[in-house]
């Protein structure tokens, strides 16, 4: 057997081990955000998570790969596993954005919305990041280093929810008279799993972008990548529950998972490119980030019930810059240069594509709906039938 | 070292790798069905569902995998790894089984039957679709096309849960003065994970069922097998979606996912031999028959509170045809004669099994028994003893 | 490509593949836990859960590490990926210990133990037991075989836990007036769940334990070692449905998943050197072991509300001895002796400092605390604040 064929096969079955990792998440989030919202729109956001999934990746197989990679080609590993890998990743920028815009979003809309990001926006960020066509390599030249996504996924997905969030407005009843009304996370053990799961499915995520196990050198750089991911996450959090702690003396539990979630995100820019102990400062950066983030979002009245914005937006330009920062190699100019151009592309693609398709159908949940619930109105199925309402 | 030592040393990790995944559909289908039925009958799913897998298991071991294969051995991956992906499978037959006469059927007996099916019943179509055996080559000849089992897994398991339905009739209370009574599921988040958790365990299911990833060809048709199969989920998912839009304005989200799983079930008798657009055509008419099916079995009053026979049954045959009809070298009457094999048989001796065993142990549980609900009656053990019910 | 190289890649890629199978024992273990103790402890629980692999992984990474294994080098695969594969098991340990004390047990001071353990004591006994260093091979010279910890993980936590009882005695009301107070499971799906999804973590702890898959009698070694676990947890769970229906007719979810538990922790010390049908007998004994152990336990009012000590401590014992039993080339001296060694140090360190840290900081949460939940004074977030509590 050749050395090319050797390479052909493990990177095939490599890749396909990532992305099983990967789509793990899809469950992952659905747990997460269905934990965190109230149990009134529950099944809204597990149909919302279940129908992007569905939504995003066929769209992404009809159009969207091709705009981002230019050809069904790949010659270092078999096509259909580099497009499952590739496919994994789609529906993640909108589970960010519809996240953050829970319990009072209706789903027909964002449906829409699903298919235009993961048939254009998502591939064209993609395409000037990542590939090697002409938008990027002649009309931006962007020299992000980016590996699985800081910002090509994670900002991507937090812009979007920025422009959503501003076009959306927040929950009723979630600002009133100047207070911000507190709405607890209605399953904790949900969110727990949820969140413990989108970390296990990182590991794919960042492992499976450097893109070939297949020799000695790509080996240690999968495993240490998967090493210094994993270590981001810890800081975040540890330095979550140490903040809390020291404010509250309580232990949050959704802030803490919020923090580790933090950390992954931040060190998805550059794993592969650190030594073991400073994606610890990262992390913890990137924990720390999130904590105060969340409270901050709220006094801009942008009312994001799974911290997404403080998770995804923040620390995906905060691990991207940190790539400049911390490794040589890299420059920060081309670091920021990259952060600000998806973030034009993003947020102003998302927010025209958002504020047409509102025109015609509203994203927004009517007033009686929202109180009485979205699963009602949009799914038919109550999530817990049979459990009396304390609240 | 050699070829075919690399080959050996890359199938045995890829099997063990597929049955992991598979293995993750044991909890995929214990959340699913815990998830779906009242909260009085919780327990009692997930002890009948751990316990399918421990007695399945034990007794393909013991004496099925030899009715099967014929030996143990295998000269081209570990045997240990050709026996665990193989011995996954078996449980999933009785799943179906039990899934669909859940909320009144009794453990005990269906643990007889799960040993009759599991070290005989499921090992004799497997010989006779899958072996190399006296059966299959000489008295019967099939020559049906099924890679990982529309057919061989899903119709058998349907075929066994028609006959257990038939033998012990719809849950108290369902059907009364020609009425429907509909019984909402009593935990849609535990619906939604079982679910997901079952799609990314199909991709080990029928990826593994390639039986070899050790060669360029066959990583290509690891990868298009995994990529085909999802695709089917996506479509079964998008179009129940868009049936259930369209009819109710709703997006009845446990109709969804059972579309996704017709769709997945559908795709399951040739994944590796269509071309990456008709598994679209594929799934999405697997998951339109689910939802036409569901209420025609209501209809019918064959009372089945997971819709197994309409995901399992309905699309195991319409999967298995699917080939046929699809793919120029396989012969349609080949197809249809292996499916009226197996469903003589799987439901003959089924049935056979079933009536006997209901001669000395009642699979029915007694009409109180199921009115003050099976987990006080045969499980001793309240799923949510400290939730205030509110039906 | 070299062997070598060959051999370094294909280990490297399943080290990392079982490093995330066990990884997926940290939700694994929260949902048990979360499922097994009451509503109003169920974030306390969680917390701990994702603290203890946050706390342990990340002192394991900064000292634990070279303490247990002397220096970061490895030449067999990525260091990066042993590293993770060994990190994987750290918070097990606690976990196990944390398990049992659940309910009273204060968070600060488990997370200072959490840093001794990681650090210090876990690290101790892996040298001890599987290092090749000075305190191995010329103080103890212990010859014990224990592939994957039956002592070496399961036995340490569980001393560490029996003396972490002694010390913060029982839950209060547990034991009242010679009665033993019943405190059902408050969620189990979250059980069955997490006992599931910890089983398929096992296969990544004891076929991981193998060391290698790269040549085609490691690969066999494997798979055997798969087998064998997953046959072992099989028996524990038919044996311990067994007597549960002979003595109440009842089948008890919470104690077959113990009794199945009960079997894997059993075969961890020698999965690899038994034939196919040794496993069933081992895991049996194992799984009749929990079922008797667990009341024997309540009426020594050591109050053990997830049954970690019968699981794990008396399991971790079985099983080590059963390879000196069964295994006619390891010595069951041996066996006896790594044992005592083993419980000796884990037992007097853990209650030493578990003693020193309590003088400072109790462990023992106050009477009202207990009565009111741990949640709301430890975490600040309920676990189901919508849901009505029936009691």
């Amino acid at each position: 057997m050749s050395e090319a064929d050797f390479k052909y096969i493990i990177d095939t079955f490599f890749a396909l081990f990532a992305m099983v990792l990967i789509i793990f998440m899809v469950p992952g989030f659905a747990m997460l955000e269905a934990g965190l919202v109230r149990t009134k729109n529950v099944s809204s956001v597990l149909t919302v998570n279940t129908m992007i999934y569905a939504v995003a990746s066929m769209f992404f197989l009809l159009i969207g790969y091709t705009i981002a990679f230019g050809s069904w080609e790949n010659s270092s590993m078999s096509i259909w596993a580099a497009f499952l890998f590739q496919m994994a990743f789609v529906g993640k920028t909108v589970n960010i954005m519809s996240g953050g815009v829970s319990e009072r979003v209706k789903i027909i809309p964002l449906m829409i919305f699903t298919v235009v990001m993961a048939a254009v926006i998502y591939p064209l960020v993609v395409n000037i990041s990542w590939g090697a066509d002409l938008l990027k390599d002649t009309v931006l030249d962007l020299n992000m280093y980016d590996l699985a996504g800081s910002t090509v996924i994670h900002s991507t997905g937090g812009w979007a929810l920025l422009a959503a969030i501003l076009i959306i407005g927040p929950r009723k009843g979630r600002y009133k008279n100047g207070n911000i009304r507190v709405i607890p996370a209605s399953n904790v053990p949900l969110v727990v799993l949820g969140a413990m799961v989108l970390w296990i499915g990182w590991f794919g995520f960042n492992g499976g972008s450097v893109g070939s196990i297949s020799s000695v050198e790509n080996a240690n750089t999968v495993a240490k990548t998967i090493m210094n991911t994993n270590t981001a996450g810890l800081a975040g959090a540890i330095i979550a529950a140490a903040i809390m702690y020291m404010r509250y003396r309580l232990l949050d539990i959704t802030m803490i998972l919020n923090g580790a979630l933090g950390g992954l995100v931040a060190i998805t820019a550059g794993p592969d490119l650190y030594d073991m102990y400073t994606p610890i400062l990262i992390g913890a950066i990137g924990g720390a980030l999130v904590v105060f983030a969340v409270p901050m979002f709220d006094k801009l009245r942008l009312d994001d019930p799974v911290g997404a914005l403080s998770v995804h937006l923040i620390n995906g330009i905060w691990g991207t810059l940190a790539v400049g920062i911390f490794v040589e190699s890299v420059s920060i100019v081309d670091q920021l240069k990259g952060i600000v151009v998806v973030a034009l592309f993003a947020f102003v693609s998302s927010y025209a594509v958002i504020f047409v398709i509102n025109k015609f159908v509203k994203f927004r949940a009517e007033d009686d709906v929202q109180v009485e619930g979205l699963d009602v109105n949009e799914v038919g199925v109550e999530a817990y039938p049979e459990f009396k309402r304390a609240i």
